[in-house]
């Protein structure tokens, strides 16, 4: 009635960063499924009603993994693992990224890679960053993988509550960062199925690297206070 | 009556990390405090009863400053801004953060040194982490500042929020990095003192880095959410 009646065409108004696609019908594979963050996350997500694959090395490993999760979750071999997945959490030690990332390769191409893995090095003052050659663990995947889509995610969720079948809601904001907005906010909606939890975009993958190593934070906030620290994105 | 009773010493009780000290009389020096972030923070001080004295190379300036912000904020050239106080926020912009530590050694022996400043690079893609050759700005003012005792936090406090007098309380906590104990239980001391914050101990310079850095993460979430963005740590 004012300002809209100028003739200028109306700018259109930007997307809702909280309008996230449908990803219920999404296959997600856990590689290093059978590992702590792996197996919590591979969990919460099958109990969220997300078909989940596990994978590892060994496919019989994988499958009594699963088998313990029940939600449906299934194991396969890491290579069966990603192809079989619309999406790929690599939740994986970091002294093998690299070389795994390397190997599934062709298996990977296409597909929506979430990194999660956090480089850490740990002494007798506790934990501390390392930097990767590539900036960080996901800029290491996005060059390994540049058939791939990849994103980084799921860093801070605490290992302990994400197995804990006590705990319903997990209050902790996952930060997703990506190139491509289609996929951050493919993974932010994943993050969001489980109870609790939000997916927040938190930028591109050269800022990673910080993403990554406030783990070691994290760690010395849980040994101070006892807990199982994680982050709320506050203002959002 | 029971396993006390064995006769072995009992181990005393860790201390609790909320029992922090009473830093009502200290006086709080906030070196580039005619900057937004260091006006905000010596706002947010001196409304809460804390005696602030802002620092800025020209004393005018800093005298012009306190005035607009009430609430008792003294103003001062850099070097009586260092020698009136007990904590001193550095709250400078990095391009010059080497060189005024480095000329407010002398003033700065023996004080607790809270170091604020997050080493950023911006191109049109956004915000970016420089790494300082120490590998962090707090690293940075230990390294020229041996006669203090460096903590570092207040990274990651909204300027706009902070200077906005209409806001009551600020929902977000603060990370204290440090070596010291006794100095970092004073800093979280400090930061508490703002209605809504709490001062979390989230470990030791080593790892300021990251927490330096992921302003640059913020920054994005700001954008994408039209947001003045902070952090809580949850499950503490």
């Amino acid at each position: 009635m004012t300002s809209s009646d100028s003739g200028s065409a109306p700018k259109p108004p930007a997307k809702d960063p909280w309008d996230l696609p449908d990803v219920s019908g999404l296959v997600v594979g856990v590689l290093g499924g059978t590992g702590d963050q792996g197996r919590g996350l591979a969990y919460r997500l099958g109990r969220a009603g997300q078909k989940v694959i596990i994978g590892s090395r060994a496919a019989d490993r994988a499958s009594a993994a699963a088998a313990e999760l029940g939600h449906g979750v299934e194991g396969a071999d890491n290579a069966e693992c990603a192809r079989r997945s619309d999406v790929v959490i690599v939740a994986v030690p970091w002294d093998g990224h690299a070389a795994i990332l390397t190997s599934l390769r062709e298996e990977l191409a296409g597909k929506l890679v979430v990194d999660c893995v956090n480089p850490l090095g740990f002494d007798k003052k506790g934990a501390y960053a390392l930097t990767p050659e590539e900036g960080s663990a996901a800029e290491q995947a996005a060059a390994l993988l540049p058939d791939s889509r990849v994103t980084a995610a799921f860093h801070h969720l605490s290992a302990p509550l994400l197995q804990d079948p006590a705990v319903e809601e997990i209050e902790t904001d996952v930060m997703v960062l990506g190139e491509v907005r289609a996929d951050t906010d493919i993974v932010q909606a994943l993050a969001a199925r489980i109870p609790g939890i939000r997916g927040v975009f938190a930028g591109r993958l050269r800022n990673a690297h910080q993403v990554e190593s406030l783990v070691a934070n994290l760690i010395s906030v849980n040994r101070r206070y006892k807990a199982h620290a994680g982050l709320r994105v506050t203002d959002v």
